[in-house]
């Protein structure tokens, strides 16, 4: 029994809504009605918002970070380690490196993972970029801060096995990290500690 | 530890994002990510659809509810039972309600319940407007179907002495809402029962 309630427009922000995670179908309602009840508050200024990160946001052509600019506004801080780069498999997990604040240094956004059985292969990820970003020198030390799952340490051995003859030191986060643990769900003080005490791969 | 990570576009969609019920600050982020990566798939066209219901959402002049029509399309409908009416605290009842799909016939939303402790009184609620209905002629019976907390029955209480002098039978929901729950969370068929069996105030 799906009556129509409220008129398709609304209808139709309720179904995209759902699609935002931490959103499902009920709490897309709630929040569509939220946001109509707060039009001036909340409704307005959040379309407003979007609006204007869909007009500004770019990937960043260097490291893949998401930003206002291109390169991101890491890339280009002289304040950074150009040296040393943290490999990451998404921007989440670049962002929660980053409240960690433990390190001044540089990233570079894998985009996921190897995963053979998905059909994900090395050219699906963001390696070649960092392969480039390696030999073009200036780089000494990769640290390799994938998720504890089978597929970030595949990807992590991969990633070592390219830079083998590259004369670039390969460290990954040092245990601390819990086995099958995501990254962007830890506090920063476990992530702090984990890039402080991190081993050669 | 608050670095500013991406550009401030992206920290002030994060922080609307966090307002939206359902989102906190840790999912806004999440979120945020997930609509910049699918740009084309869900940030654009939710976008799009935020703007068109901004545009086009009314709130019903004569029963509350929010459509993209005012009088809305449950008001104009024809074959509804004009003489039935529905009083509810919040359109989120209304359509939870509308998908019980018990009865066909109107509402009045009240906007919330009488709350002396916050200062809400009945010049805060659409309770005049419920009385001029009312007056009108037409209206047989009256369900009050707000939810089953303290508020909401002295909000019942207060509208069916309104209505002592008026010809119209006032009716509640039959038991079978939980105490103290919230109707916008009650499966249908619960919803359809407390319908069905509803008793005399
Ligand atoms: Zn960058
Ligand atoms: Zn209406």
């Amino acid at each position: 029994m799906s009556k129509r309630i409220a008129g398709p427009e609304i209808e139709r922000l309720i179904q995209l809504l759902a699609k935002v995670p931490g959103l499902g179908p009920r709490s897309a309602r709630r929040a569509a009605l939220h946001l109509i009840k707060k039009k001036e508050q909340l409704f307005e200024p959040l379309s407003a918002a979007m609006n204007e990160a869909l007009e500004k946001v770019r990937v960043c052509s260097v490291c893949g970070n998401v930003d206002t600019a291109d390169p991101c506004s890491i890339c280009t801080d002289p304040r950074r380690d150009a040296g040393t780069l943290i490999v990451v498999e998404d921007v989440a997990d670049l962002w929660a490196l980053e409240r960690a604040a433990a390190m001044n240094v540089r990233y570079h956004v894998l985009g996921g993972t190897l995963s053979p059985l998905d059909g994900v292969g090395p050219e699906d990820l963001n390696i070649a970029g960092l392969i480039n970003r390696v030999a073009e020198g200036g780089v000494g030390e990769i640290i390799i801060a994938v998720n504890a799952t089978v597929e970030g340490q595949t990807t992590a051995h991969y990633i070592t096995d390219q830079m083998a003859d590259m004369g670039v030191k390969v460290t990954r986060l040092a245990h601390g990290v819990p086995v099958g643990g995501e990254l962007d769900y830890l506090d920063e003080g476990t992530l702090a500690a984990a890039l402080k005490s991190r081993t050669v791969f």
